[in-house]
This record gives structure tokens, C-alpha cells and sequence, in this order.
């Protein structure tokens, strides 16, 4: 080939590498997870050139996990692997993004267009020439798959992408070859930010959509309204709260929405997910005769097994792609310009409303004299251990029902896997998570509450938040395995066992610094409250790791509730 | 739905997960691989009831290597994970077993099919009401793909794709509906096992090619029979030591062929890989005027680099699905049939053979004076130290390039995964091998040789062996980081360097017995000379874990060869 035209026509040339890199700076993002492997090498150079930190993962799954956690703190992550063996190794975490629109960028170094073109027998390959083959399967869990492998498309690719996968609120797909790491594009573009606003609603649709919920809303007699997970994916929890603050409408959150409304508000009426609700939520919820529900994903285990008993004629729907009144649907009106407009020309004068239930914090309820821990003191015990502006991660498992128990402070992040469900994510999205709060500049205390069988799964992720000397305080559950899957089926069977582990000895063997790891075998109530009310122990630093001993076959209510609803599905013959 | 007539018609009515798992015994497997997920819990139930043993892996990519490091030592494995979150992380094992023709049988439970036809919004989803997007994924990576949905289709579903398994020694996929598992099926046909033979060629076209093939074995001055990869996993190996036996012809193997030919017979004339071999190697294998190359993968890393110098006007290549003669092509002509009748039919009288070259150990070669053990003297070194019969395992990396230079005594099995590659498989698939050499009723050595970086991976995966009380050696190569990643690209780049872990205190954590786990820290030649010598050290008995260090820049010749030729492809411009 002879000297290219089109690099001579740039007015500023960067490399693709940096431009990628440095659309990436320009949304926030500050590091970047993943694993080296022969096709990313030369891209990863360019990392600390354009200010950004390479965390170096210490697998691929647990990377993806955490990029996951870090978009959730941080608002969007990004993750680096290589072709074949590394990004399939990512994938269940990419997909559990994608489940629960939570916006990753994936980049797969690849090898150079020359040998795909050559269907090179190359290593990390099916051996049948077809290039294509994994992009194919992440397709199935992307907005978007941008490969990168003509010079003058790549930019426009790659600022279609990262639109995508910020608006969209899922992960895109970015396959990188090797020789097109570092040819020119256009970097004069660089100066303008990608648009990243959704388009705004056609307003004369827009305005007759609010119209219509104002008209249900004013003639309500007790409405309340019901924020889940796609109100904080899709990024509405200002638009809620402003509503909420305005109206003074009891305001609930579902368990994936937990963290959304401020908890300490007279407002907020607690979590609801039908049966496995507490009973006054519950009542109230259901009696209400107008639901405002923001963003609803009603999974099975968001809805304590689909156990809702509210009415689509009592229901107003507000979606990222579509809104819903009862059954009148209006697709393509998206939830934020008619909220919006819902707080601002809402005519107090004609609300009428009922009281929240007040949200009681149950811990003495729940305090016998037994000096074990149980799930159903522990978990609003916690809701006074944590502090405002708290990240708190919480494990498929027992973790994740029993936070329904917990009320926030205010400013708490709430970050869980409800939907998607992966065991083990939980490590993986707690660095991610620590490490966007000290990107972010922040000294927010990062806590983790898994069970140890999960923490099997993703053990060594405790490296790289020693690595990075990130503040994590790690609540293990020791309940010798697999509780969950214990009150769903097998509850002695061999197969929910896990070996038994010294789990307080894990972080040692990471490395850490002198004092850097903080190790707490915890059996009692008694010896719990003195560590939670310990003064270095709530001031968090490094890494804090706490055995906390509760009993095999203790479980939240909750989940109880759902576990018995997911059996009955799993053997449910046909009618 | 009424009392089911089909179940009173059978003869002799088993559930679906007695007849499936009852198969799988048959095939001789012993050991299923695997994690609990709510899918899966009631299929698990019926393991211990058909005489399998649960391995409860730790993590399902450790599960997945496990079953393919099974597969490769007792013929074929089994893995069981849970629908989306547990089969997306076995994902890369599959593939990986699926590139490199390793049997693997890949049981996914997941929802009922009630609630896959009702779209149902379950936890493990995608939210789309698409049950087969994950299916349809692995795919890609199987041979065959069973939906087990209609108990009428079972039997004959699962038959099938156990055959297409063994026969096309590649992974099958089986999705295994919650509601599916109790339905009764014919278990009369159980007592006739599944026909594993290969179909036959044709004979006359078999003939045709024996002739062709004898024709320029007869004419030849010096034939050398060069086998690879698919000799092994198509299960030629005795087919290919009885041509040797007969014919004294040389025989060389490629590194992902290492161990198909006897190392200590007069006829093994070592490892060929094209420049990467050593001298006499190449000069005896490009000098030939005759090359019978059996299961051929010409790959980038078993080629060290496409650098071959043989031409297809000397090559004969004996195929697991056809043959091909110089330039002649035989499609359905398998190499099995052919192979025994060249092995049957051939004139000794009409022979001309030069001699193997004489298989060095390069021990005192590459011995100097320094203390630091090296990578060219290490790897001689291990010869002397291996015994007949021990399986050895080699990571991706420095061990899968230096082991080219370990002369195996006889009957060893080599593991190593060169064409996938995928960093971390070792350590999974060493705990498969070592399990099958137990379930096989052997005392065989199971040995492991992986780098740092690459352990860090996988690391959890020794707890598996200890639950299991498996013997295995470990000898981790402590040379900080990525030294394969380094000679490709980065040599002192940030991103291929790892934690500074402490290696020989991670198998403690894991909880082993009193005196299960020995450690040792090998710093010298001296040091590991006296280890090497130890009576004890080579009983192997329980877990021996080795930290042997080695320098960071220290790579055997061949990967450093294969590196370089790996960077140029990175770089490769259009012509």
C-alpha cells in the first residue's frame, strides 16, 4: 500500500487507540478493567497515555463483574479483553449487564484484519476461519457491535456505540484489531462531546400523555407511587424524587429500586414486592387506587414470586422506551419529559392522599435472647451500622432479600443483581463499585454482605482491591454453603455443601501491606454490636474482612416466600 | 392434562434424569463437574441414585476445564450448570473444548418448559421472553444441541447427542427443563448401550486410498510420520503406534501431539514444529521426501508460528473426517480404516527408511554455573523426573513452549491446550485429570506446571482437588507475571504484571486435612535437584505445591520465537 491519502486528509491524527480511549475519558470513566492477551497488548499502551488507569483484573468474569459495579456507582464502565478465551470468560457478566441495563462498554482486542481475511488458523480461534463467531454470541447481549475495520468509519462507530451504550443504558460491543490500533482518524472531532441527551418526546404526544396521568392522578383518592429498577438504569431518580418532594405521594421502592427514594423522607413507605412485603406496605400498597410505577421490572425475584396484587386499571406505567395508562399504551413517549412535566403542572390543590406507613426499623422485633445471629435481626441491625452516602453491595443469596429488612440512610447506593441473579457477581461489582467512589474523589465506605458459597466463586477479585488499596468492608455470611438454593430445593442435599474454607486467611494470601487488612471472626449478637460500634471499624480503612457466623437454614422471610413460589414453577406440570 | 397414556405404555418407565445420567455412566464417566443453581437442583438428585459422583465444582469455568482436563485422560466428561448466569460462565471451557475436539457433554437446567412458553419474566433471563438465546450461543461451540422438551423425543434426543459427542469428539449441548426431569421415558432401551462406532468408509473407496497411499509410502526414500492433535482426540493412537511398530518409519509429534508416540522407542524422532524445533528435528522432518501427518491442527502456537518448511507435494494427511494425498482430495474417507489397512498392507520389503535422529536430553546442555533455575535447563530436567505413566499438565504460557523440550518416558499423557490457549484452563483441567486417573482406578502422578499470572486465574480450583483428596503436584512457575504476553508485546509494561500473591499459603486457605498439603519454595538448581531427588516428593501423594522461581524474562526458545512471529501478524499491514 502506498502512502494513505486519507491519513494525510486529517486535520489532527490520532491514533484509533486514542481516540477510543479518549471518548471513554470524556464520559466520566477513569479506569479501565480487564485482562492483557496478545491481541489488546498494543491498545493497552495507550491507556495511561490518555489519563486513564488500567486496573489489571485478575480474571476475565470478575473484571466484567466489576466494570458492572463501577457503571452502576459511576454511571458507565468499560473492560478490556481478548479475542475468544478472554471475552467469553466475560460474558456472563456482560450479559447480566445487559439484563439489568447496566451500561458497559466491552472492548475485544482482535487479531488484524489481515489475518481475519486470511481465516488464519490462529490460537484462541474455533479453527473454522469464522472471525465473527463471538461477536455473534455478544450480539445477543449488546446494544450495539461496532468492528473496527475500516480507518474512515471508526470514529463514527465508535461515538454510535458509546452513545448507545450510555442513552440505551446496556453494553455495546467494540471489536479492536490489532493493525487498526494505531491508524489515524480524525481527532479534531474529539472537541465536541459525543450528545449523549435522549431525544426528547414529540411534545404534542408528550403533553397528552400528561395530561392524561394528570387527569388519573388528581382524581385519585390514594395514590402512591412505585419506583424499580429501570428508574435508576435509566437514570430518573431526580425527576421521582422531585416529583415525590413536590407531591408528598407515599413513595415505595421495589427491591431492585431500593436506594432510589430517600429513606429518611416522611415519604418513603418502604420496599414492596407483594406477599413478601412487611404487612403494612403490603396493605397500603395494594389498596391503593392509583400506582405510579417508575421503571418496573417485575422478575420473579423483584416480585417475591410474582406476587403482586395490584391492578393494570389502577396502574400508570412510565418506561425508558414507552409509557402505559392502564391499558391505553403510548410507545415511543419515554418516562423522563413526562414525569417532568407531571411534577411541574401537577395541581396540589386536587391531590388527595393517605399517609406512608410508618417505616419501623425491627431490630429489638427481632432480638431474642439466643446469643446466636439471626438473618432477621441482623438485617435491620445493619440499617443502623450504615452511614449516609454508604455504597452497600449485596450477593445473590440470602444478602439480597434480607437488605429489604435494612433502611438507608440517606445518600445510600444500593447495588444488586436481583434479576440477573449470577453468584459470585457481588465481589466483582464491590471493587468495581469501591473503585468508582475513589475515581469519583470521593471517601465513601464501600460494604459487601455475601454468603460463602459465592464468595468461592470470585474469591481472588479481594486481590485487586488490594492491589488498589480501595476501602471495602466485607460482611461474609458463613452459613457452610448454598442457602438459597437450600429453601428452593435439597435442603441437605450434598450438592448446596461447599468445602470449608479459612476465609479470614484469603485476603492474607493476596499480598496486602502491613495493617492494610483488618480480619474479624464474628459468632454472637454481642461480639457483632461491639464491632459495629467500633470507631476505627466505622471509619472503614483498607480492607475489612468479617466472618460473621449465622445458622445453615436461617433465611430471610423473603426469600423463604420466593424460594417456595420459584419451586412450585420449577415442577409445575402443564393444565 | 389427564393420566399420561405414554408413561402406561412404556415398558419399563425411568425418569429422564435416571435415563440421562445412566448413559453418561455408560460411557464410562464417573465424575459430573459442575455448580447447583435452582434449575438444575432436582436433576442433581438423581447423580448419586445412577452410581455418578458429584464434584461440586467451585466455579463453573473451573467446572468446565475440569471436564475437558477429564475428558482428555478417561475419553470423555460431563458438566452440569444452571440456565444463562452458570452456562454463560462455562462458556469459554466449552469452546475451548469444542476447538480442540475434546468431549464434553454440557447439561444446562433450566426453566419448565410451561414457563418458557409462557415467556415468563424468571430470574437468569434477559427480560425478552427468549429461552433459547443462550442455547442458541453454545451453538456455536457444539456439535449437537438438544432441547429436551417433549418426553416422547427424550430418549432419542439424548442417545443422539451422547453419540454425536463421542463420535465427533466434540462438545454437545443438552437443555434440561425443570418440569422434564421426573417425566418418564423408555428405560428398556437402556440395556443396549449406544453404538460409539464410527461408520465405516465405503470399502472400495477406503481401498482406493490405501493403494494411492501405499504407492508413495512404497516409492518413498525417507517417509517420517509427523502426529498431531486429532490423532489423539480422534483416537487413532493405537492405529498410528502399530504403523510405527510395523514399519520403523520416524516418528515425530507437533507439540499439541506430544505423547501419541512412545518418546523412549528407537522410531520417536521428537517434537517438530517447524523452526521451533530443535536443529536435527527440522533437518530430518523438511528433508523427508515423504510426510504421513496423522490429526494435522497447523495452528500459529503448535507451528511456532507457521514456520513449517514441508511441502503438501510430500505430504499425505490422515483425517478424522477425510484424507488427503499430495493434492488429491477424499472426502468421507476417515483416516481410522485407512490408517489399519496402510498398517496391514504394507511391503516392508518396498521400505526405505533413514534413521530417527537421536533424541537428546539437553539437562547438561543448558547447564551453567548460576544458581537461578533456567527455562532451557529446567524443562530437560523434567524428563528425568517424570515417571511412565504420569499425566502432565501444561498451562498456556512458558510450560506449554518448554515442555517441547521434556523427553516423556513411556506411556505419559500430555495435557496441554496449545490452539485455545486459554490462560488459567491448567489448573481446572488438572483437577479433571487427576480425578480421572481416580475414577479410573490408577495411581497415576498427576503433574501441573503453570505460570504465576496464569494461577491467579483459576487458583480456587485447588480446592476442588483437596476436597477430593486428589493427588496432585503443582509446580508454579514464580517469574511475576505474563512473560508469554511479554515477549509478545510490553516486556515491561505495567499491564503484564500481577499481585505479588503468596502462592504457597493459598492451598491452606482451602481448608486441606492435617498433612494433606506439602509446600516448598525453590529458589535454585540446587534446591530442586535435592526435591527432585526426594523419595517422598515423588511418591506424590495429597497435594504437593511447588513455588519454583524462575526470571521474569526468562522464556523458552520456542516462545520466543513463536512470540516474535505472533507480534509480526499483530502488526501485519495490507500488502
Amino acid at each position: 500500500m502506498g502512502p494513505d491519502i486519507r491519513t494525510q486528509s486529517l486535520t489532527k491524527p490520532v491514533t484509533v487507540a486514542e481516540y477510543l480511549f479518549t471518548r471513554i475519558h470524556q464520559l466520566g470513566i477513569r479506569s479501565i478493567h480487564g485482562l492483557p492477551g496478545d491481541f489488546n497488548l498494543i491498545a493497552l499502551d495507550y491507556i495511561p497515555k490518555t489519563g486513564l488507569k488500567w486496573v489489571g483484573s485478575v480474571n476475565e468474569l470478575n473484571a466484567a463483574y466489576a466494570a458492572d459495579g463501577y457503571a452502576r456507582c459511576l454511571g458507565i464502565g468499560a473492560l478490556i479483553t481478548t479475542f475468544g478465551v478472554g471475552e467469553l470468560s466475560a460474558l456472563n457478566g456482560v450479559a447480566g449487564a445487559y439484563s439489568e441495563h447496566v451500561p458497559v462498554i466491552h472492548i475485544v482486542g482482535c487479531p488484524s484484519t489481515v489475518s481475519q481475511r486470511n481465516g488464519m488458523l490462529l490460537h484462541h480461534t474455533l479453527g473454522n476461519g469464522d472471525f465473527n463467531v463471538f461477536s455473534k454470541m455478544s450480539s445477543e447481549v449488546a446494544v450495539d457491535v461496532a468492528r473496527l475495520n475500516k480507518p474512515s468509519e471508526i470514529a463514527d462507530q465508535i461515538d454510535h456505540a458509546l452513545h448507545e451504550c450510555w442513552v440505551r443504558s446496556r453494553p455495546v460491543y467494540i471489536m479492536l484489531p490489532t493493525d487498526m490500533v494505531t491508524k489515524k482518524v480524525e481527532g479534531a472531532r474529539l472537541a465536541d462531546l459525543i450528545d449523549l441527551n435522549e431525544a426528547p418526546n414529540d411534545p404534542e404526544r408528550e403533553d397528552y400523555v400528561v395530561d392524561v396521568v394528570l387527569k388519573y392522578l388528581h382524581a385519585a383518592k390514594s395514590p402512591v407511587i412505585l419506583v424499580d429498577a429501570c428508574a435508576i438504569r435509566h437514570r430518573v431518580v431526580e425527576e421521582v424524587r422531585a416529583l415525590v418532594a413536590k407531591t408528598k405521594i407515599p413513595a415505595f421502592v421495589t427491591p431492585m429500586g431500593k436506594g432510589a427514594v430517600d429513606e429518611t423522607s416522611p415519604e418513603y413507605g418502604g420496599v414492596y414486592a407483594g406477599s413478601g412485603s412487611q404487612d403494612a406496605v403490603r396493605e397500603r400498597v395494594e389498596s391503593a387506587d392509583l400506582v405510579l410505577s417508575v421503571g418496573a421490572l417485575k422478575s420473579d425475584f423483584n416480585t417475591a414470586g410474582f406476587s403482586y396484587h395490584t391492578s393494570q386499571l389502577n396502574s400508570i406505567d412510565f418506561h425508558s422506551t414507552h409509557c402505559t395508562v392502564r391499558y391505553s399504551e403510548y410507545p415511543g413517549v419515554t418516562m423522563r419529559g413526562v414525569l417532568r412535566k407531571v411534577a411541574e403542572r401537577v395541581d396540589l390543590k386536587k391531590l388527595t392522599r393517605v399517609e406512608s406507613p410508618a417505616v419501623k426499623n425491627e431490630v429489638k422485633k427481632n432480638y431474642e435472647d439466643s446469643k446466636t445471629i439471626t438473618q432477621a435481626w441482623f438485617w435491620p441491625r445493619v440499617g443502623e451500622y450504615l452511614q449516609e452516602g454508604d455504597i452497600v453491595v449485596t450477593e445473590t443469596g440470602t444478602s439480597n432479600f434480607g437488605i429489604w429488612e435494612t433502611r438507608f440512610p440517606s445518600g445510600v447506593t444500593g447495588v444488586t443483581q436481583v434479576f440477573w441473579g449470577s453468584i459470585g457477581w457481588s465481589v466483582g461489582a464491590t471493587q468495581g463499585a469501591a473503585l468508582a467512589a475513589k475515581d469519583l474523589g470521593t471517601t465513601k465506605r464501600t460494604v459487601l454482605f455475601v454468603g460463602d458459597g459465592s464468595f468461592q466463586l470470585s474469591c481472588q477479585e479481594v486481590s485487586t482491591m488490594i492491589k488498589h488499596g480501595l476501602d471495602v468492608t466485607i460482611f461474609l455470611i458463613y452459613n457452610e454453603g448454598f442457602t438459597i438454593e437450600r429453601w428452593i430445593h435439597g435442603m441437605e442435599a450434598e450438592y448446596n455443601d461447599i468445602a470449608k474454607w479459612k476465609y479470614t486467611e484469603v485476603p492474607e494470601v493476596f499480598g496486602p501491606s502491613p495493617k492494610q487488612v483488618k480480619k474479624f471472626i464474628i459468632k454472637t449478637k454481642e461480639e457483632l454490636e461491639k464491632l459495629l460500634k467500633d470507631k476505627q471499624f466505622n471509619a472503614a480503612k483498607g480492607l475489612q474482612f468479617v466472618e460473621l457466623w449465622m445458622e445453615k437454614e436461617d433465611a430471610p422471610r423473603a426469600l423463604k416466600l420466593t424460594a417456595e413460589m420459584s419451586a412450585k414453577h420449577n415442577v409445575r406440570l402443564e393444565d
